[in-house]
């Protein structure tokens, strides 16, 4: 069916009833002019933006419509993650350029409700326009934190342990590989993480409510650009030892079937979503423990010193080289700065 | 300056620096990966998203980028206003073309301030990303109400009467206005309507505060569209007098001109952004008193009915015809039903 057999209303109807987690917290939902809800006592509220764009962030040749609104949820709980809060409530904005069906439509809302079943978030409001170029779909999500339990990106020590989650390069593999257009299910791992990352939002509330991180930021640029974002809003320097970067299994096998080095794919390439932060010494005894009985799936690639010695990585020689960020800037494109 | 010059990173820090109000609730402002905000104790918190997309919303021929900011401004806070809230935080989001150069960014933004001169709101965070297509702007304001002065479109009773603020149909001639080209300094209040629309937020605290209004909206997509919805939520029919919409002077001299009816534009024409809002006869008097010592410019356009009499409009000659919402939908463009 064509959207504009349903119309603009019409559908709003059909999205208000989708069942999203209902919140006893949400007095004004879908429909009105504004969404009102009452929040926590003496908590902080959350809030993150993120879009994803046709040809800019996805290409509906490579990831589908429920893939798309599974993409576009993560990378906004991402953000909530990585301050250290717990997802609430989301407003969705769709620029519509005139091609979807309402079956499109309905998958796209699929995949949101897929990305956020373990996640009570509830679907509070939004946007529907018409955008005659190419299709996107922004959400605004809100969460929520103790003040005391928010961890900002400028907290960071020299000194401090640097950890990440999970495995890195996964995602720019993956889109490569469907660039390639050669499917192998070997690496399927890697397409997932391209087309339905998980966002590490248990992880994140975990580190927060531990008290853990001194700093913490998502990795969706890559892991040098937020890494160097992380640093100079701290106002220090970072030392990162290449052999200690997480890579898949998926990733090695990849990267040696093609015959080459994985590291360029963990160390620059971005929406992997997962989490990299700062852990004070005396909570790094804290932090292993919660590594080794498989609390948190992460591992320490280094640490922050002071500002003056800048941004290095040290090679599997141990010689010490200068870190470039060559994650992706939206006026820039891939920078090589 | 091409904005690829100063770079994603370079641009927020520029937005960053903009003197938006300050606010102590604003606890982690624009920069990290989400913005946190103290709520005000006992307070809802009322969110809204609206976007203006480049050739659907605006056109860079008929309306500069200082313009586009304030009205993306405005076309928010008076979903805020339309719900009885006070505006608060903003977020911007912004889809780049690749054609803007840095000091159409920098328009943009004083027109956002410009529009936020009287509202004390914050910019707390967004987002910037290439767009390939069209230049956009998508705003997600945040404000605040007491819970017991929310002011939803579902609250509205048979018998209630119906008011709308300031003049209608200004935006639409406007628009028409810039259409045909040319320019009539006797008609700039018109096209100002269409380029810098002024939220009525002062007047929707007040009626808020006050607890008058039983249902409340704004003029966006056009009276008879938005009374629809008005009625539709509020489970109850319309009657409104043709004679009684509040037609400006301006509207008169330019219909008059061009030698047609001035109320088609006041019926159907969108983007006024004025409030429209059912009162209870209890509360007339009240009302009455403070449109009589000009606290606020409103008139009574007629009441609300029981459903079953439908959406009526009592011509001038006191005859009822049905009601035709004639505004816009997004996925069916001018609609005729």
């Amino acid at each position: 069916m064509k959207l504009s057999e349903i119309g603009e209303f019409g559908l709003i109807k059909r999205i208000q009833k989708r069942p999203f987690a209902k919140s006893p917290q949400v007095i004004v939902g879908i429909g009105d002019d504004a969404a009102a809800v009452l929040p926590t006592p003496g908590k902080s509220l959350l809030f993150t933006t993120d879009i994803l764009i046709e040809q800019v962030h996805f290409d509906l040749a490579f990831s589908t419509f429920f893939q798309v609104g599974y993409k576009a949820v993560s990378v906004n709980v991402s953000d909530i993650a990585a301050i250290g809060g717990r997802p609430l409530y989301f407003l969705v904005s769709l620029g519509l350029s005139g091609k979807e069906l309402l079956a499109d439509i309905d998958q796209l809302y699929r995949g949101m409700q897929q990305a956020s079943r373990k996640i009570p978030i509830s679907l509070i409001g939004g946007n529907i326009a018409a955008s005659r170029t190419g299709f996107f779909v922004s959400i605004t999500l809100i969460g929520e934190a103790s003040k005391n339990q928010i961890i900002t990106r400028s907290g960071g020590k020299p000194g401090d342990l640097l950890y990440v989650t999970g495995t890195l390069g996964n995602a720019v593999a993956g889109l490569e590989i469907l660039r390639k257009k050669e499917r192998f299910t070997d690496f399927t791992p890697l397409i997932r993480q391209h087309q339905t990352p998980k966002a590490r939002w248990q992880e994140g509330l975990l580190l927060a409510k531990e008290k853990i991180p001194s700093a913490m930021i998502d990795i969706s640029d890559g892991l040098s650009s937020d890494l160097t974002h992380l640093a100079h809003q701290s106002g220090v320097g970072t030392e990162i030892e290449l052999s200690q970067i997480p890579i898949s299994f998926s990733l090695k096998r990849y990267t040696k079937w093609i015959g080459t080095d994985p590291i360029p794919y963990a160390l620059h390439g971005g929406e992997d979503y997962e989490l990299l932060f700062s852990v004070p010494l005396k909570k790094a005894n804290q932090m292993e423990a919660l590594i080794r009985n498989k609390t948190i799936s992460a591992r320490c690639i280094g640490r922050l010193v002071q500002k003056e010695k800048g941004l290095l990585v040290k090679d599997r020689k141990g010689i010490m080289h200068p870190m470039k960020a060559e994650g992706y800037d939206h006026l820039k494109g891939a920078s090589k700065n």
